[in-house]
């Protein structure tokens, strides 16, 4: 099962995250300069579109990932993933259960958990997961700061704690240290602000993170 | 299709909604106390729990309504009623598209969808639902008032704008006013605050509510 997130991967390291209000454009638009820049797999997070928006742009994102052979991952929304035949789900620690999500999206879709700390890292490896993203590895300003970053030592213990499954590390990750988080153990690396921020470089900044390491 | 809710009512014209914050109950307690008043199909709505959360007292909730022939419909979440295998879901009009939901729910679950106007009552009515709520029928304190009352008249209307669709009346109904919402057309009536405030009293005004109309 979980060769099906490296597969989306495609032996690339970088797993680019949408965000509208950082970036200012739609998560169709978001995607096409990603895949521009040469990602292969993105997840779409939404934080403030009601279901009814977000479908509708997740669709968009999708018809563009779909052209250009990307997987894209939904954020939270088991239905609207299932809705929207999406490549899979990203699931938090407060979201439906792991068990619940691969029961409604079947076997082929990719399912992955978010984890803060070893203990949950070390429960993620019992459930029906693809992959696990650990974080925040650095301080970050994306989401508020109620997990303690785990740093990269952090990030070495999660790395036994989780086993085969793939390890994706999450959370103040940039060109400059994303050399020492691969280093560390991870299998790829999640971006957010150091793609969109500063703004219009976004395809360019997704090549050089994917080409750096 | 349209008869599925008319069989979840099964000859009674009240349509009970949980609110954890009003009645202070978890949803299994609330459903427990509808239950024994002799409510036959509830919808679960919540706005405050998480998603985990959500799904826990929602799977809670449902085996009580299991044990004594209750119906569940689940607001919003169409993943949560999927994974819970309830009888339904109840969508706004910032929800996933009905469209969608039934794609994932299949022909037999239970759809619901708000409207607050004619134009979106017509509209429901080339849309794969099994009933539409129209409201608020009168100025309610349960919802933030971004809906202007439709009134009894607005319910007559909408009456006809639906067809045979069978047609809920939500908001502000209470004991007093339930008989004239059913002679203005509403084949039920949605009720919250008239069952859960004042505390305690749910069970017997539930009876109320069931035997009065």
């Amino acid at each position: 099962m979980s060769s099906n997130f490296l597969n989306a991967l495609g032996g690339t390291r970088l797993y680019p995250l949408t965000d509208r209000r950082l970036s200012g454009l739609s998560h169709a638009e978001q995607v096409s300069q990603l895949s521009e820049g040469g990602a292969t797999v993105i997840q779409l997070r939404e934080k403030s579109l009601s279901p009814l928006e977000f479908c509708g742009e997740a669709q968009e994102a999708l018809r563009v990932a779909r052209t250009r052979g990307i997987k894209i991952i939904i954020n939270d929304r088991v239905d609207i993933a299932l809705a929207l035949n999406a490549d899979g789900v990203h699931l938090g620690q407060d979201d439906m259960p792991p068990e619940a999500a691969r029961r409604i999206l079947g076997p082929d879709s990719i399912i992955g958990l978010s984890t803060h700390n070893l203990a949950q890292a070390r429960l993620a490896r019992e459930m029906p997961v693809d992959y696990v993203a650990i974080g925040p590895i650095f301080a970050t300003l994306t989401k508020q700061a109620s997990d303690f970053p785990v740093g990269l030592e952090g990030l070495r213990l999660a790395r036994q704690a989780v086993g085969e499954l793939p390890l994706v590390a999450i959370g103040g990750i940039t060109l400059e240290n994303s050399l020492d988080v691969l280093t560390a153990g991870g299998d790829a690396f999640a971006v957010i602000r150091d793609i969109w921020i500063p703004a219009g470089q976004a395809a360019a900044q997704t090549k050089r993170l994917l080409h750096h390491p």
